[in-house]
């Protein structure tokens, strides 16, 4: 597969730099190895972030991590000088509320996931179960596996109509087999999922096993289908054309560092894409890939390209 | 593909039936869903052995259960009437142990696993470490991911020398990044697994998701291949041909269970094979399974079939 046409945003000619700067009206952004990383702020993301903005540029952040509350987002993003008025967030735990409504869930929903997950539900007037959160005996005399059994004939507990897997430090066997017995006992229990990442990249070396994994378990062991609710699902794509009025997606420009999640979900939306190499995906990752909507239009080294972009055109 | 060649046992004619009773010396057989399962042993089962053993058959079990003690073990062959002396029981936590012993393992070794597991490895003189034990914290305002950012960076503690993954009811994404850091620190450091399975049935509409699916994920999160030491492996095919001895394979007879890992390994081991239709398995799954190296040359019910088998041939 030929990719000599993806190049950096700063090779292209001045007339190619301020005709790409003209293509698009609105950003919409990942935040996770884009607008910051494990140890901070990425070097210039303020600065880029300003001039976007002063150009006129509407800002939105599509990001797959639900772990923070909305408070810390707009905190983090207060600190880069971008105010809480001046742009939008959408995450898994927003999409997943906004789902669950729009399905007009009673039942109470089984869930995978950060406390702060859990509390947007509950926040949101849903019943959230979870856990186990205590190691299951493992006696030598017992054999091990039979505590399992309990979950499946135990069927006390209010009905269940959903199971939500997101980013979960602590998933565990338990959890998935809960999960399991949830859905193989109600054909109507729905299996909705944020983030499907297989890797959570901390920093060089550092990959956290995703929940794209355990999500795969879930599916096989079911024979059920998982409605992908953060990126790059098709539902996430439909409410944010529909939440943000997107009537030209080619002038969406989509930033960001993954390329199933990040580029695959712009391609899904229509937009223009951008691979930012500051966070989970070099340069040679990216030229080895061989899927090609989940490759971007261009690429860059950082956020903080806009700004010799905008420094290019005005020469 | 051509199934219909694959008959029950009780289907055969006497000539057939007389000769199949000769065709072998000995029988390896798997034990859960096979001589027992969940909720007990398979009625019949004792008779059968009985009878297999009053007709000069050698018995073994090759079981990829490594949850119960060999005490445990015994005493439950001890009340099928089934005496120590009279069989061989081997299990994933054993052949572990005379793998690590053969490649003379010094270092430490990380297990996932139950207790009893863990437990042959320190009463063999191996250094085990395990764990963590404790939910990780789950602030709302820490990533929780970067809890694992400690793993990678924290190397005190003993050399590892090699990751162990078994049956472990606890199993979670900590003991799996935990794993992981030990695997990708180390590239001499040996991934060792026993059961493989994906299935662990319970009985009806009963199953608990096995170890297969852990692997999987710390194989592709590594980019290492596992040394599969329970069945369906190599090395556990090498180990028995060996250990009892066995010149002329298709002289013994594989009893078990499930398709990939009793009558895959049967094969592999080029031993004849039977199906017994008591465990995780349905003649449905069997007839509709597509790989013709894990099928058998014969089914049946149950162990409780060799009962009719032997009336059917003095008749």
């Amino acid at each position: 597969m030929d990719k000599s046409h993806i190049r950096h945003l700063l090779d292209l000619s001045k007339e190619e730099k301020k005709a790409f700067l003209d293509s698009f009206d609105a950003i919409m952004s990942d935040c996770d190895g884009v607008v910051w990383n494990f140890t901070g702020p990425i070097p210039g993301v303020d600065e880029a972030l300003q001039l976007l903005k002063q150009n006129g540029k509407k800002l939105a952040f599509i990001s797959n991590n639900g772990m923070r509350t909305m408070d810390e987002y707009r905190e983090k993003f207060s600190k880069l000088g971008i105010e809480s008025q001046e742009h939008d967030i959408v995450h898994p735990a927003l999409t997943t509320v906004k789902y669950l409504k729009s399905v007009n869930m009673q039942d109470a929903v089984y869930c995978i996931g950060t406390e702060v997950f859990k509390n947007y539900l509950r926040s949101e007037g849903f019943t959230v179960l979870d856990g186990p959160t205590e190691r299951l005996p493992d006696g030598g005399a017992a054999n091990a596996v039979r505590t399992f059994a309990s979950y499946f004939t135990d069927t006390s507990g209010p009905a269940v109509g959903a199971v939500v897997v997101d980013i979960d430090v602590n998933v565990s066997l338990s959890h998935l087999m809960k999960a399991k017995c949830y859905l193989d006992r109600n054909p109507d229990c729905l299996l909705l999922v944020g983030a499907t990442d297989y890797v959570i990249p901390l920093g060089d070396n550092m990959d956290v096993i995703g929940p794209g994994y355990f999500i795969d378990i879930l599916e096989k062991a079911t024979g059920r289908r998982a409605l992908v609710l953060g990126k790059p699902g098709q539902a996430l794509s439909e409410f944010i054309l529909e939440q943000f009025h997107v009537t030209q997606p080619e002038r969406t420009l989509f930033i960001g560092d993954m390329l199933p999640q990040d580029m695959g979900f712009g391609a899904r939306c229509g937009f223009q894409k951008v691979l930012m190499l500051s966070g989970g995906t070099t340069k040679a990752m990216m030229f080895a890939h061989n899927k090609p909507e989940e490759l971007p239009n261009f690429y860059a080294d950082s956020f903080a390209d806009f700004i010799q972009l905008y420094k290019d055109v005005m020469d």
